[in-house]
């Protein structure tokens, strides 16, 4: 295996291009890069962080971790109603493994291409592994969906399938026990998350809040009643969910299909809160977009959440994911 | 000593406030940012990463490291002659150590400050101690200052004094021997670098091509060289020293000395290059500043670089610090 001379070698070879979006004026290679706004829009901008053993496990197959690496920053992007424009990735790695990088950087680079990401900036060095990208969208001035909009009556939706990630965790660490079907679906759910950018898009002027449920749903609405000073009491069987985590819920393992539904993290779905006069166009959206968007409660003026299984008020909640949490 | 709750109020407890810039439109807290750019402008975005053991020492004073952590990047904006606006920091700690954090907070918010730039994301995250700070500033459209302007006949420039932050490291590592004081004035150059942003901004329009010598500064000198297509001449003489490196090169550790102040890294002065006839106006500034420009060599269109030390020409230059060379 040849070695790359040094670091700057090292990113160029790896990461540069001459950037096809004219907003570009500078891309990698000088000291910073320079870019255009586009005028009559606001930037949007996210960064997240990536550590191994923490967020994935060492050996994830690299291409899987590209994607991931981007998908989750594109995720921020999805929950603001942004459109994704320019990234900035700036990694350390234990060494200079250049089959490990070329695999990573694919699965970096076809989910960028998708969505016309432009890679701008990059910072290489060597250390424990540490993945770190910023990401800057643009949304048309003013329309960027927060956290803090939504109000008593409105409906609360959930993307996709919830808590197969989190499955896929339990079945790693030998938790529970899943056919190798269903355990490739929990992993592919797992290591390569789908922002839903296009789902983001379309909820500007329709949700009134949103987020993507990055740390487990009861925790990630949380912030959204939080923010917003409202309640909100959802339903468990109104959950998005697999056939897997279905027939879980109905049996012995019951809890760990609750908690992977309730507090499971990495699904990457968007949560948001819309008035009940877009329930039309939000099926017409699932539609559109091939999307289950699954109704799953309702804000109100108390505060706090509220969690239905069946006819039971659940008294306590599996606790969200927390990287500080005692 | 009484640990956060977890890791969302870790963030908004030590980095979260009001912002003051009426830019900012969402601040932390949120899935995202959202800024409105300055009309008129471009975006100028760089990030970088510090490892520790690699880029700072185990055990570095936590306030300087702070102070370092935003200064590295402020450095890349002066390189651009941009004006830094917004900043997103995310890091990897071992652990959540309230102590090391406010004091971490303490530098890194009084360089912040003093340049009004606003904090507007963040991640954080349990692992090996590593800090991600992404910057984002402006310059009036097209006036950017890129490595690729310099022109055979320009000045080449470096701001400040050379070397220091490398002698404080083969100090440290016990190559060299210095006094108290003089250690202290190294070591504060290679824990507190200090970000030439007002000399980048005033170098819009006056220089033709400008980077900051953060690896060293033959390496990084032939960066513009490369980029720009041409060579230069330097002379050793001519490098802006502190005394006590001027005395090393007059004696019998001249060698050290030497590769201070021509492959050493992490002083963060610029490194610029200016047609002569902005010679006056770039005395006047150095004077406006109160900081030496001192004028180094000059660019010349063969390639490579030279390095002049007295009358003897250089046949090999110390090699800059390289984090995957072998």
């Amino acid at each position: 295996m040849t070695k790359p001379r040094s670091e700057f070698e090292l990113i160029e070879r790896h990461f540069a291009r001459p950037p096809r979006d004219p907003a570009v004026r500078v891309g990698v290679g000088d000291d910073a890069a320079v870019l255009a706004p586009t005028p009559g829009t606001e930037l949007v901008v996210s960064v997240d962080m990536l550590v191994e053993g923490r967020h994935f496990f060492a050996g994830t197959d690299p291409q899987r971790l590209g994607h991931k690496t981007l998908a989750v920053n594109l995720s921020d992007l999805a929950a603001m109603g942004a459109t994704p424009r320019f990234a900035l990735l700036a990694g350390a790695l234990p060494d200079s493994d250049d089959a490990w990088l070329t695999a990573f950087r694919a699965g970096f680079r076809a989910l960028a291409e998708r969505y016309a990401v432009e890679l701008v900036g990059g910072d290489t060095t060597r250390g424990p592994r540490n993945l770190c990208v910023t990401i800057i969208g643009e949304v048309p001035t003013g329309t960027a969906i927060l956290r803090r909009g939504a109000q008593p009556g409105d409906d609360v939706y959930v993307s996709g399938t919830l808590g197969d990630a989190a499955l896929a965790v339990a079945a790693l660490s030998g938790e529970v026990v899943l056919s190798n079907g269903d355990l490739a679906h929990a992993q592919r759910r797992l290591e390569s998350p789908e922002p839903r950018i296009e789902l983001g898009e379309r909820l500007r002027g329709i949700a009134s809040a949103a987020l993507d449920v990055s740390d487990g749903l009861t925790g990630d609405l949380g912030h959204i009643l939080e923010c917003s000073r409202v309640g909100a009491t959802i339903e468990v069987r109104a959950l998005p969910r697999s056939a897997t985590l279905d027939a879980m819920l109905e049996g012995r393992t019951h809890d760990i299909a609750l908690r992977c539904l309730l507090a499971g993290g990495d699904d990457y779905e968007l949560c948001f809160t819309a008035p009940q006069r877009h329930r039309i166009a939000l099926a017409g959206l699932a539609q559109a977009l091939a999307l289950p968007l699954g109704r799953i409660g309702a804000i109100d003026a108390i505060p706090g959440l509220r969690v239905r299984d069946g006819n039971e008020l659940l008294s306590a909640l599996p606790r969200a994911f927390d990287h500080f949490a005692e």
